[in-house]
This record gives structure tokens, C-alpha cells and sequence, in this order.
């Protein structure tokens, strides 16, 4: 029904995420509406970034060098990593800006319900990384879940016996949050992690 | 704070529409996980519907040849037109397959507030078709709006001494809708449109 072109726009702009039938013909019928100019500079930017962007052969963060930004950043303090799930939390915190340590990027969590075990996640080279550049702290910062939980305690297990400081990010009620809409869980941490009112 | 590429890549997909940093940083975050064959399927799409997708000469539909399947297809009824605003509107009326016409596609909807004069929305062509192809039943079938409205009066008052039965799609309550939310002046139409039951 749609002309050829038209429908393999459509059908190809459904590999985004989250991107069904409609939104991938709202989204298609507007490209073609576009100037031909912002067209060529989507269609170059997709593939460019593709080629370029690969990971940082110490943090394993997304980088189109060979190591990243801030691992070569000598002003950053090398003594804290702040061990994250994915690469995309690494330009959340960066963005954040408050953190001026190095960052150590898995790939995902432990998860043996889905048959992840430690190794998939490439945890063997974060262990490596952090027996090798004597840090004083590692940050864990998983999302609060089954999955972080379990990360965080095999972390923790394997780095037993040496002199590092190994903490985790607070959870608990979001800013902001409306009570009666927590959930039970995410409740019964907040009050286990209560803290002394200074 | 991005590397380049993937800077690039995040600003030209806020090129489509309703997509903002967010939803642009999740995009971008997926392309470069994906295969790299989906992601030069997705490039040359781009490319190649911007390239290919044209006007049909007859109805202003979008096709990749001079005349859209539509306007050539001889089995089609041809006493009636489907006056239609956006390119897009043809084919969701195509996927109803229930109207087996001709389409006339507009450049939009006559809007005095906003400047666009009948001339804009390319008129001319369709009232130049319409007195040469001796057409029994003009159809509108524009959104419930002010500027539908006026189209559409202005369209029957440049018809009026023609024998042709000018006609619009009924506007009313949707279908599954609760009465509560329809907001008073589709209600009043409704209302004033009501039909005897058979």
C-alpha cells in the first residue's frame, strides 16, 4: 500500500526502541517533509557514530578513542571508581557532574534467572582493574534490584580481605515522591536505612 | 561530554518529531548496540525515501513514480473524490480499505489566523480537477476543526452550480468513548447531528 521506499523507512525506523508501527510512520512521514540537508545529516550521523564510537579499553565506557575522555583525565581523582551498570550511567553521573572519580562500566547485572553469571557481565576485568590500581573506594551504582543486589554482594565477596572502602548508592524515597505511591519494598528500605536527623 | 560522533548522532535524531534529549540519547544508546547491517539498513532507508518519494502529479498523494497507484488504477470508482488534507490521511483511509474512490491531496486546511489562504493549500489544483473530471460526490474529509470547517464551506461555495453532491465525514462521538470526557462542542454537534434509529 505505502510505495516501496516509504514502507522500508518505516519497517527500518522500527528498530528504535520503543518504536512501533505508528510512531515509525509519524516519524518516517516527517523525514520525508524535511530538508534533503537535515535528511543527509541523520542518515551520515547514524552510520558515523556506529563506526566510530567503540569502548575504552580500560573502563569499557563508550569513547571513539582508543581510551576514553576521562580515564586519560589526569585532574580526576584515582582513587575512587564508581563501578556502573551500563554506559549510558556514565554520562547520567557526568552530567550530574558531582562525581570526580574514574568509572569502571559493566555490561548489565548478575542475573542467574536469566542464566547472567559473573563472567558475562565482565566482572573479571573490573577485579583485575581494581587488585592492579589500589583504589580506595569503589562506588557500586546499580539500579536498586534483585539483579544489583546480587551484583553488588559478589563484589563485595571476591574483594574480601583487601583494604578497599566498598560502598554503594543510597536507596530509598525519591525527592519529591508522593508516599502512598512507593512501593511496599523501596518503603521497608527507607526505614531500615533511616538516618539520625543532624 | 559525549564523543563526538555520538553528540552528532543525538542532536540530528531531535529531528524527529516529539523526540527531545531524552528519547534522542535512548535512540542513539540503542543504534550502537544494534547490528551494524540494521543500522545501514536504517541509514540508506533515510536516504533512499527521501530520494524516491515524490508527489503523484494527479492527486499531490506520495509516491515513488509521476502517478500514484491510486490515480492509475482503472478499477477504481472514479465519480467519487476523497478530499483529504495530508498525504497521510490517504493511506489510513486505504488500510480501512473500505472507500474505493479517488483521493485529492491538500497542503493542509484554509487558516485566516495563521495566514494560510486557499491558494496555500493548493486549491486551485484541486477545484481545476474537480470542474474537468465531472465527478458525482466530493467527499471532505478533514479533522473536526475550525479550519475544516472553513475549507470546506469554502470548497462548496467555489462548487455551488456544479451537479455534484458535496459531502463531509460525519464528526460526532467516538466510538468506546465515556460520554463524561467528550468535551461540549462535539457533544452540541453530536447532538444537533442526531440521527432517527432504524
Amino acid at each position: 500500500m505505502y510505495p516501496n521506499s516509504l514502507k522500508e523507512l518505516i519497517d527500518s525506523l522500527k528498530y528504535l526502541p520503543g518504536v512501533g508501527e505508528k510512531t515509525a510512520e509519524r516519524y518516517a512521514f516527517s523525514l520525508i517533509n524535511q530538508d534533503e540537508e537535515k535528511v543527509e545529516v541523520l542518515s551520515e550521523a547514524i552510520l558515523k557514530a556506529k563506526k566510530d564510537i567503540k569502548r575504552c579499553s580500560i573502563c569499557n565506557g563508550l569513547t571513539d578513542k582508543d581510551k576514553c575522555d576521562i580515564c586519560t583525565d589526569k585532574s580526576r581523582d584515582n582513587n575512587v571508581l564508581c563501578v556502573v551498570e551500563d554506559p549510558k550511567s556514565v554520562f547520567i553521573f557526568e552530567k550530574l557532574g558531582a562525581f570526580k572519580g574514574l568509572y569502571h562500566v559493566l555490561s548489565g547485572l548478575i542475573s542467574p534467572l536469566d542464566g547472567v553469571s559473573p563472567n558475562d557481565i565482565g566482572l573479571d576485568k573490573l577485579i583485575e582493574r581494581i587488585r592492579k590500581e589500589k583504589y580506595k573506594e569503589i562506588i557500586l551504582a546499580f539500579k536498586p534490584s534483585i539483579e544489583g543486589e546480587t551484583t553488588s554482594l559478589y563484589i563485595k565477596r571476591v574483594l574480601d580481605g583487601l583494604d578497599i572502602n566498598i560502598t554503594k548508592i543510597a536507596s530509598g524515597i525519591p525527592m519529591g515522591a508522593d508516599m502512598e505511591y512507593i512501593d511496599t519494598i523501596t518503603l521497608e528500605r527507607a526505614l531500615k536505612d533511616r538516618k539520625t536527623v543532624e
